[in-house]
């Protein structure tokens, strides 16, 4: 009998269809189509081949009653109109769309209350795990809470902390940009993004590679070319940029945080008739399109956004798998990082 | 006695308080805390400052229970690695946040399976509530399903559709851009974004409203300045104008229907040494921040997204209010937009 609104078709295909197909057994392709890790990677690709060609669609509802999930996870980021969190976020749903998981984002905005909550689970009620990109949080206060929903962290604001962690290696990427730089002849190098707060580990790594790089190349660090911000938005790039002009002396090249931080010194520069690069060099951090079409184009840092979205997503279904020991020592995975040089420090 | 992992604290401020504070009724800062809309906007104001000022927390998960409502409601649109869309999706988590409701956000790619699947309801176990701006339904397509939830649309695919719906009037804004590149005078004005695909609403209204503002200027509709586009990203948007300037007749202006269109084809004109607005003035479309600071700056069509992002959540919580009659007729209520003119069109 049909219900109410249901057409009859034809019989879908099933587990055992997909399993027929890729010749391997029925719990095989229920281990993938439940993202268990324990698969051989080639094994995956023949299930996966298998359930596309078919349009094997997994019975969501009934997969979930069995195992006690929803089928959600959550992913927290700062800010959605920050475009690396929001190209982030776009990955993150793809790579969990292959696992069939619906992805709930959640915007903290950054706040040190609305992270705290996330982490103590007071939102985590009908969700399988967490994503979580802190802004406001560090170190052990990440640990408090005694939710047991596994969660895995991204961003590089809690070595040796309490979850599963992914990030690329924040402080030689910035000194791989401070170099470029240096090695284009500048010597006035300015920096702009730091930020006085403790729990600003983004700005201070940054800021220590900075540094870094300027001893490695025999050049002072001048308290006065280090211009902090509040934000890591345009607009204080742009009234950072500012101050450094108006500053005592003002600089050849600025390593900038972000690139949002980078393009709004640009266009002070600019606005003050400076060439780009040729009065000043600007490099940027992120890799985010808007970039890759400014005027100047930016040269940046670019992390691989795509590695650390499938990396979550996996270190995810793995606490979530079957025989999974959620005891199991936190793991640290770094993703690496390239130097991209475009017409902001090159020319045209 | 205390549960295990509880902590014995001061007892949190509970309705009673709030009531005593604000000077109303507990039914009324109830009402308030629920989202229902028939209270007076000044009353909810109150009762949202003492709500502020003692730091009250609604016992959400009790009030799911009562309510039989989750707390969470879903957000579709195409893409967050759109400025627009990422925007829109920040301010409606902030208004969503004022009803303590949690948004999940989910990201369909313009897909069409994606976005029936949506509508049939099929994502929406456990959620209260759907606000969707769809990109590949549009019209009739978008009443299927016959799922309860209530939904709000957003954006100009269906007037007279089946559900409540927010939009701007979009062949008036994009015929508001037109006019302000005929009244500098411009007589060849391009138009880069139209699409083919019966389900292109966007810019199909766009077109029609360019169309309806040459025609009003005694300006010819010359089919070799309007530019098919692909997707509305920088990329297309850069290849577009490269097509116009290789064209039979170049232009001196053109329409982007989106910013990051605009922002692709300046990319292109500053590359094949045009000058803007000097021998071609550019308009986009969405007021995203990137246009506030590129180079030149970029004039645009504002529309009100904060009211948007207010109106859907505040029709979507009257469908889910006491007393609510699902049955009522949709509503369709148009928000405003603005002009805004920059460096684009108006030079420096």
């Amino acid at each position: 009998m049909l219900m109410h609104g249901e057409e009859a078709g034809p019989v879908p295909p099933g587990l055992k269809d997909v399993a027929a197909r890729a010749g391997v057994s029925i719990k095989t392709v229920s281990n993938v189509v439940n993202g268990y890790v324990h698969v051989a990677p080639d094994t995956r690709a023949r299930v996966q081949q298998a359930i596309d060609a078919l349009g094997y669609k997994p019975n969501v509802a009934a997969r979930q009653l069995r195992s006690g999930r929803s089928g959600v996870i959550a992913l927290a980021v700062p800010e959605l109109q920050s475009p690396y969190f929001a190209e982030l976020a776009g990955r993150i749903v793809h790579a969990a769309e292959r696992r069939s998981w619906t992805v709930l984002i959640d915007q903290t905005d950054g706040h040190a209350d609305r992270e705290r909550n996330l982490v103590a689970g007071l939102r985590r009620h009908a969700i399988d795990g967490l994503i979580f990109s802190p802004l406001a949080l560090a170190g052990e206060e990440l640990a408090r809470g005694g939710d047991e929903t596994p969660m895995v962290l991204l961003g590089e604001r809690v070595w040796h902390g309490p979850a599963d962690h992914v990030a690329i290696d924040n402080t030689a990427a910035a000194a791989d940009a401070t170099r470029h730089l240096c090695a284009s002849g500048r010597r006035r190098i300015a920096a702009i993004g730091a930020q006085d707060s403790p729990s600003a580990v983004t700005a201070h790594q940054r800021l220590a590679g900075y540094r870094a790089a300027l001893a490695e190349a025999g050049l002072p660090v001048d308290p006065a070319l280090v211009a902090e911000v509040e934000m890591f938005h345009r607009a204080d790039g742009a009234a950072a940029m500012a101050r450094l002009l108006d500053g005592p002396g003002p600089p050849d090249a600025v390593f900038c945080f972000n690139d949002l931080l980078a393009l709004g010194a640009i266009r002070t520069l600019l606005d003050r008739g400076r060439t780009v690069p040729g009065d000043v060099a600007v490099i940027g951090f992120d890799d985010i399109e808007d970039g890759r079409f400014s005027t100047p184009t930016l040269s940046t840092i670019a992390p691989d956004l795509g590695r650390i979205a499938e990396l979550a997503v996996d270190l995810l279904a793995e606490r979530l798998g079957e025989g999974a020991t959620p005891a199991a020592a936190p793991r640290e995975l770094r993703v690496s990082h390239r130097l991209v040089a475009r017409e902001s420090t090159l020319g045209r």
